[in-house]
């Protein structure tokens, strides 16, 4: 038989994959599972953007243009401005979700061999993007007692060697929930001008920020041009997130034309979903408004009920939908799979993420869950309620 | 300035993007540019497919399943069983057009240094997915004489190494327009078991083929389980190219199992995409008659008109919608640069696709243009009149 290369041998499995057989046999015996371990909202789409795709009048589904069209691209530039981000359509490239964004920069910026350095805990995907091209992720560990914010800057200093190509961030922070404030933007963008390495903002949360507080994204770095890359999406910013389009930004015209040659190969993102995504850039304000104020209720709600656990320790998030939950157990591995196969509450159980997969270094996390809030309030108070219980019974299991 | 990878920095240009330019250029000068360059079929998509996502009803657009929904490979598995193939849906996994499949296929069985051996001329996207795996693609050179068959096995033989992973086809061939026979896959398969390697076929034009003549697919040779891997997508098919649906298929459990990690790191298929491509297994079958109807007729004018052109060489297609011709020049490259730049005939003039760029021997192809026949008749006739009578003035030039 011939051989597996040792690149897909090495790709990371998804950390709630394992999970996956545990929730459905639950569910064959008649036990409802909520779902507290996926990013994927409830909230519905904007309108504006399902009834454009409804209302296509296409004969032939063409490809699009490789980049994206220039009227989207341009509307893009109008977005981010709107944002005080200043760019223009030509500093866009539109990709199939911002997974490929990430891809295109990840194979833009790094050779095998060469190393990213990035806070953890981190988006577990990241670490699959890292295999598929041999690049090795340097983690720089961020702890639950400071919120998870930006580790000190030494701790990124120490970690840089002679193969590191970038650091990447996601802003605000999935899994953590964290924010950055400009002052650890500023952090990072200094460090990475004095090593003169990339630095790759993930802000596919950037509207998704709570109290009043703003996102401040890696383009208003004066002087950064050169070494500013983000990664975007709208599959969050409209509970899209089956569209698959997002973009890759760059001030940097060499970043541009390079990762335009990755866009080539893959001829172009998906034309009916860049119809709704054209279309959503037309989503009222209120609609963001409603979004926001839902996720801030359903953030406190979950924060005051999971304070009601014994021994709990909790990350407030200021951004995005997810946050840490450090739990009075061992290991979160074995109480997820617990939850799915011997647990239940009146007939149902809950699935969380155990934390340890988005962690680089072996051995942390084993005791912190990821939570993400996009449940209706009500099934999110009976999810804590199952948790609480369940962490009475497991405990003396 | 931070540095580009050497990864991104060989990977290659598409062939006909340098003369984008020239035909704006023309375009912008008020001349008619026919385009011959581009395989993205004029043939309307069918209605069930198109209607279906007028129809949908979705009010959150949410992820798609990483692998296609059980519906859709069962749906899938039975579209093959029709064409001979007996797969089942878990040998399937749904990808971002064939391209991802592709992707996928490379990340799964090669690692960086890994050699793959394709038949050349090949689709020139081939050589990005190559090179952004860190891949070298070791040509086998395929002749117009013989219509571009498969290279004698001798050849194989001789091109492979201790590095060589796979042998990569694409039957019927773009940009040959050659179909395989039986008895040559017969020969290819023998060849990669008796060397333990894999052989993976782009097969997405596998409903083009003329003349009553019979696509044979590498899952259809018994003893090959192990080895095949098949690239397919809706693009072509249904004329649905903006889709960017395709698949990957192998009985090969392990191939499966590693290209579904590359497939979980990118979440999921585009989901309106998935919608119109589960529609359009309903298309009925006079749709497809009707459409090879139409290739034949356009083929055969195409033939004909093309061999009244005074030292032209042509290779007859029996599949896909390519052909290459030889044409008495010496640097087509330059040629279909200066078609959009300095020719018009009665204010039109053609766009081509230089056939070097589909060749990784350097040197071939270079009198060689691929011409796409996804034009309407009219317009091909008059495309070829341009082209003939541009040589005249070229060759005086």
């Amino acid at each position: 038989m011939p051989s597996i290369s040792r690149k897909g041998q090495s790709m990371p499995e998804s950390p709630i994959r394992k999970l996956v057989p545990f929730a459905e046999n639950a569910k064959k015996k008649g036990v409802k599972v909520i779902h507290l371990n996926i990013g994927q909202p409830d909230i519905k789409t904007p309108k504006v953007a399902l009834d454009a795709v409804k209302n296509n009048t296409l004969e032939v589904l063409e490809y699009s243009r490789t980049e994206g069209s220039d009227t989207y691209r341009e509307k893009l530039a109008g977005y981010y401005e709107k944002q005080g981000v200043h760019i223009n359509a030509s500093e866009i490239i539109v990709t199939t979700g911002g997974s490929e964004a990430l891809a295109f920069a990840l194979g833009t910026v790094t050779d095998m061999g060469d190393e990213i350095i990035i806070p953890e805990p981190f988006y577990a995907n990241y670490n699959g993007f890292a295999t598929a091209n041999g690049v090795k992720v340097v983690p720089v560990v961020s702890g639950i007692e400071t919120n998870f914010a930006l580790p000190p800057i030494e701790a990124f200093e120490k970690a840089i060697g002679p193969k590191t190509k970038a650091i990447l961030i996601c802003n605000p922070g999935n899994p953590t929930g964290y924010l950055y404030s400009k002052e650890e933007i500023e952090q990072l963008a200094a460090l990475v001008k004095k090593h003169d390495l990339y630095l790759i903002a993930d802000e596919v949360y950037r509207e998704f920020t709570y109290e009043g507080k703003k996102h401040h994204s890696i383009l208003q770095e004066k002087g950064l041009e050169q070494h500013a890359i983000v990664v975007d999406s709208v599959s969050k910013r409209y509970s899209m997130c089956g569209a698959r389009i997002g973009c890759l930004i760059s001030q940097n015209k060499m970043v541009i034309k390079t990762a335009m040659k990755f866009a080539q190969a893959r001829l172009s993102p998906p034309t009916f979903a860049l119809i709704a995504s054209e279309a959503a850039l037309d989503t009222p304000q209120s609609y963001f408004d409603d979004v926001i104020e839902e996720y801030v209720e359903r953030r406190d709600l979950l924060l005051d009920a999971l304070k009601e656990i014994e021994g709990i320790k909790v990350a407030k998030p200021q951004g995005a939908f997810y946050c840490i939950a450090e739990l009075p157990i061992a290991d979160a591995d074995d109480f997820a799979q617990w939850l799915l196969e011997s647990f239940q509450l009146d007939g149902e159980t809950v699935m969380v993420a155990p934390a340890a997969g988005f962690y680089a270094t072996p051995g942390l996390g084993k005791n912190q869950i990821r939570i993400a809030y996009v449940l209706e309030k009500e099934q999110l108070v009976k999810a804590v309620t199952i948790l609480k219980e369940a962490l009475k019974v497991y405990k003396k299991s």
